[in-house]
């Protein structure tokens, strides 16, 4: 049992706000709660891009009871004219009591202006609580306001001998439906899904978000140098979300041209062989995708690591043992020399889920 | 908290048996608790083949006491000669009043007789109190006992991408302290310890146990199918331990002659190219080799695997993706045209060690 206090209040509007994840785009996920003679008198979350922040709903569902309120929100409230106006401001006009932030907003237009804002009208403001959750919530929009480069997420399954097929090629099934469950989640919590040319003609797969309740599909990324991919493919002709490829001045003008007119996106990363991934990663920031979950087969997942592209990783691991000289590995990509080069997972999770192993953790690159 | 009860009392007699595994050879570790107007007794456990069995040590230390007593014994009483007389014989003799037994004795000589000549002579018997725990301790003993074959655990260690090294060979390390720790505990409690012969040649290990108190260190088996590990090796000369060579007819008689002549047991086994492990496995457990850890490289593991003579897996991963499209993986085999039939863990414990996970299952070969 929880006892009340700033905590108790904080982790409602957390709770509040990990339940947006996906549903605001380049936006942060925030929860507020408004909290009045010992009990909750309004609580909100920020749910879409260009609509109310969280502490709007909040105060706008506690009226006159918001006066000599506590406030709770998960990120400091802006000071700035966005699409709306500053969260803080209002906060003033509200002529609440207190406001409790779990951590400050790292977007440069904030950074810590509107606790500031806060404090010189003389309301109360304390910082920190549950200030680890809350910027682990949002580590994909801090990545990407700071740097305008999206957050990577990379997702493999594999067997227990590192391989992602048989020699054949057979790869069904090496993750179990609850595993499955959890990647459509992860679809959904990205913005962007991202695949090579390979995948999309061996598989022909959607990419969508396949859930048993509906969710939001990721723009669809695929990776093909010389635009190979067949035009009856699922990802060109669907529809059931937008596809964007990704090429070097290898593909012909004319493919461009004609994939354009479907309502493709072609970006040009560079004159190959490969497609520049990192330029790529710029050029996608620059078009607000602030998050790619990669889904690619051994050599993108081993390109997009050796590049040192990849912000976090999950490995879902089948009990499972193949075998096979030639069967594909999770990481294709020419290697360290020494063992003390090698990528080194922290802040390491693991959970079983069924008879699969998922295994969380952020990459440090060692050279 | 344990509350007292026929779990409380076989649980200990459990705990007791389980610190002796590894040193009573072929023998089952067995542990016995007498106990007598609500307390203890007599304890005893078995500590080494031609000793005295745990309810002699029990009955022992309880002397005129045990008469009407309760004895809980983790195995089923003998009720053969072997090296020592039966102990079920022995507990009419005490006039005990009650047995409880975790669990049925597989070896044929007992099988069942020795708690029926317990019940003809009046004496109260229970059995099946914590069994399963009882029955998984000894299986090494339960397969050895019944199939004359050893039983195998094979241990490996590597990074999430499968390589037990980098491109360059380099291993050092893989897995951290406290696993490496757990696998000198295992050399302990095996009687045998199974490497390649590219292994000696690679690294010149002594193949001992290194534990942070004395342990006993397994007779080490080198699987060498031309004798070609050099004469200097570790194995041949430190006399720390017995040391058995695998080999085929396609090394010459000198060698295996001279060998021999420096204590050095020999065993040809088929005519190659490759040493038969399968006939190996039999003339193993002729010699009385009843439980053998594999700590080959990765075609050891590889073969072992694909010939169906593992037990049981423990998978020590480390944090780490090295890449490499030459480093060696932890199962080098033929492998399986798809993917439903490879091998699959069941009984499968996770276990964080520090930054390490360790995998443990046993597999179940589907083709």
């Amino acid at each position: 049992m929880m006892p009340i206090n700033d905590e108790f209040y904080m982790s409602l509007a957390l709770d509040m706000a990990e339940r947006a994840q996906g549903q605001t785009g380049i936006n942060p996920v925030v929860g507020a709660v408004v909290v009045k003679d010992g009990a909750v008198v309004g609580i909100g979350t920020h749910l879409r891009r260009g609509t109310a922040h969280a502490e709007v709903h909040a105060l706008n569902m506690a009226g006159a009871a918001a006066e000599n309120s506590t406030v709770y929100v998960s990120l400091e409230p802006c000071s700035h004219y966005g699409i709306t106006p500053p969260c803080s401001q209002r906060l003033i006009e509200e002529k609440v009591q207190r406001v409790v932030v779990a951590c400050e907003d790292p977007n440069p237009s904030v950074a810590g202006q509107g606790i500031e804002m806060l404090r010189k009208s003389g309301i109360e403001v304390e910082v920190g609580v549950l200030r680890e959750r809350a910027l682990k919530l949002n580590r994909k929009f801090n990545k990407y306001i700071t740097t305008r480069l999206p957050y990577v997420t990379l997702k493999t399954a594999s067997t227990l001998d590192g391989k992602i097929a048989s020699k054949s090629g057979d790869s069904k099934w090496i993750s179990n439906e609850a595993a499955r469950e959890i990647v459509h989640t992860l679809r959904h919590q990205h913005q962007a899904i991202l695949v090579g040319a390979g995948t999309v003609i061996a598989d022909d797969p959607q990419l969508t978000t396949r859930l048993s309740v509906p969710g939001l599909s990721p723009t669809r990324i695929i990776v093909d140098s010389t635009l190979r991919i067949p035009d009856h493919s699922k990802v060109l002709t669907d529809g059931l979300a937008p596809t964007m490829m990704l090429t070097t001045t290898r593909a012909s003008e004319n493919r461009i041209a004609a994939l354009r007119d479907r309502g493709i996106e072609v970006i040009v990363c560079g004159d190959g062989p490969q497609v520049d991934l990192e330029l790529a990663m710029r050029l996608l920031g620059q078009r607000e995708i602030a998050s790619i979950l990669v889904e690619g087969g051994g050599k993108i997942n081993g390109a997009m690591l050796e590049q040192r592209l990849v912000d976090e990783i999950m490995l879902f691991l089948a009990p499972k043992l193949i075998g096979g000289l030639g069967s594909p590995g999770s990481f294709v990509f020419t290697g360290y020399e020494r063992m003390r080069d090698s990528v080194v997972l922290t802040d390491m999770e693991v959970e079983q889920i069924g008879d699969n192993i998922c295994i969380k953790g952020r990459p440090i690159y060692s050279v």
